[in-house]
């Protein structure tokens, strides 16, 4: 399976390119989008999304990865393999929580693109590798250390709003793992408690919980968060 | 053909989270989105909507239906059997015109969710039981009387838009069967007459018409009829 | 592959009911959503996109092709063959460019429609035949010339924004290589010079470049072109 985690928008041209180009390089493997509409330019939101919704995916699963402020600079592709997991994309930080997390991480830096666009690597380098490894094939790369990947001045948990879904919910980029079921959360000057659920709560009210992947997120009982708490990505919070 | 009719939003990871493990759970299965923007909480809308775009699926579709405000709570999923395909979702309502409709219909309800998201059932519950379905399997449920499906205080039409479309058109709930191509329909002071298609009526002007699925739809010939009438999904009128 | 460009959207019914047609029709077809967004009835503005994002589809690719101001007029249906590939869908413009462009052209007009909705020629219609034509088999259709999808008094290149993306990139229907890199692009009074790439220019600073399909493209680096210059698709600029 190959898996998109892009910020390409899922109505304009260019996941339907990126899926054309898969189809004819790897026939007949099934591609998801699982992320289209990552926030743009923000990578580090990605990378605390990327773990918590990359778990779950059988081993030999394929993730394409793009969320590139760089566009077209140099910065080397890398393809990652991360408890049988393979990821490929920009390095510039989106793989750094997930390498943190995984227990083994392999890292290969792509070639420099020749001849290809200079705008589109999704579709031009990065689709090409990903054919290649869920057809099991290698790719032409040099290991590089795994430290290459780290950001190291990222935190594990990180306090702030790092997507915001349809209903309006505000996904953080915080493991609910992390914290007490019983701490407060304060955005905005709200102190949110935390549920179980949405039909835990009073219509109508915000509280956090712990989402279906395991991530913090604020939601309001049927209404909109983002709206309620007036949160956007990139709101901070704080425990 | 397993086909999705939720209120996930295809952007962000949940349709993309259902069709991943449909991929896992009935490789080879076609997964259609028909609609993944059904107005999130708005139950009684969307079940207008459902037996006028199920109709002409073949036999054997599985349909994925999720509008679900009670996200959580206790509610049963169902496994509906109607006419020749399978419905599964929470029992909120969503299936109580299609149920009222179709010739021969069966209800069985799943049992209680154990060890999963309570925020998830579409990707946790629902998702496996239509692969199940979609397989040829049957699915560990207890049959229970079709009258748990209705919603007896629903009209048979619904005077009230259920959906705008990219275009601006507004589908309400009424089918235009029932109606006769003389009738006046109000809505928001303004009077609509019935036309065959767009292409009958002078730029810019309003009307109703049956559209490509036998509802009553309100639209303008090369506008959008929500901005020129003020509409959106709720909106009353008359006939 | 069947590759669908339209105005149709992605979320609502329309997509989802002409994947399902296709899938009942030729199943096993992969079919992908190169474009869903176009502007609704700028049929004009298609048709400069058209043989740009159709290059480098293999032969035997069937495009849908649905940008359709006139919905339920007599204009009638073509399928058009063009250097290999099939392009179905009404003939109001939408195929002028690519017929002007291509090195081998045949054109067929389909027959006239019968007891099919007057609304969704998308489905009823164009579907069934892509799926002919993607089987190998022929249609019933009568030759016809090719001049008949011309539009004689549309220029070579398109001096206007086309579509704008997901970034607020706006493309323009002007080919990169028919305009020298030295060259300034107006546009809302704004004065931009060409760059190679993002990544080449200041942050927040709007330039032109030629976009991965060969396009004439006006961005702003990590900012939106669209909010940043005043412009939406329509806009005129002046070389």
């Amino acid at each position: 399976m190959i898996v998109l985690f892009t910020d390409f928008g899922i109505e304009g041209p260019y996941t339907g390119q990126v899926q054309a180009r898969l189809q004819q390089l790897a026939p007949g493997v099934p591609v998801i989008n699982l992320f289209s509409d990552l926030e743009p330019y923000d990578v580090e939101a990605a990378a605390y999304l990327l773990p918590a919704y990359a778990a779950g995916f059988p081993p030999g699963t394929v993730f394409v990865c793009v969320v590139d402020p760089g566009v077209g600079g140099s910065r080397p592709g890398v393809a990652v393999c991360a408890d049988g997991c393979w990821y490929v994309g920009p390095n510039e930080g989106l793989f750094a929580i997930l390498a943190r997390r995984a227990r083994h991480v392999q890292c290969r830096e792509l070639p420099a693109a020749m001849g290809v666009s200079s705008s589109f690597h999704g579709r031009d380098v990065f689709a090409p590798v990903a054919a290649q490894l869920a057809g099991g094939l290698s790719v032409e790369a040099v290991d590089v250390p795994v430290a290459c990947l780290d950001k190291p001045e990222w935190p594990d948990e990180l306090l702030r709003v790092v997507y915001i879904d349809r209903y309006g919910n505000a996904m953080t980029g915080v493991r609910a793992s992390e914290v007490d079921a019983s701490q407060l959360l304060s955005v905005n000057g709200h102190q949110l408690k935390s549920a179980q659920t949405f039909s835990d709560v009073g219509m109508g009210e915000a509280f956090w919980y712990a989402n279906s992947n395991g991530l913090v997120e604020l939601a309001v009982n049927r209404g909109r968060a983002d709206k309620v708490l007036g949160i956007s990505v990139g709101t901070l919070l704080s425990l």
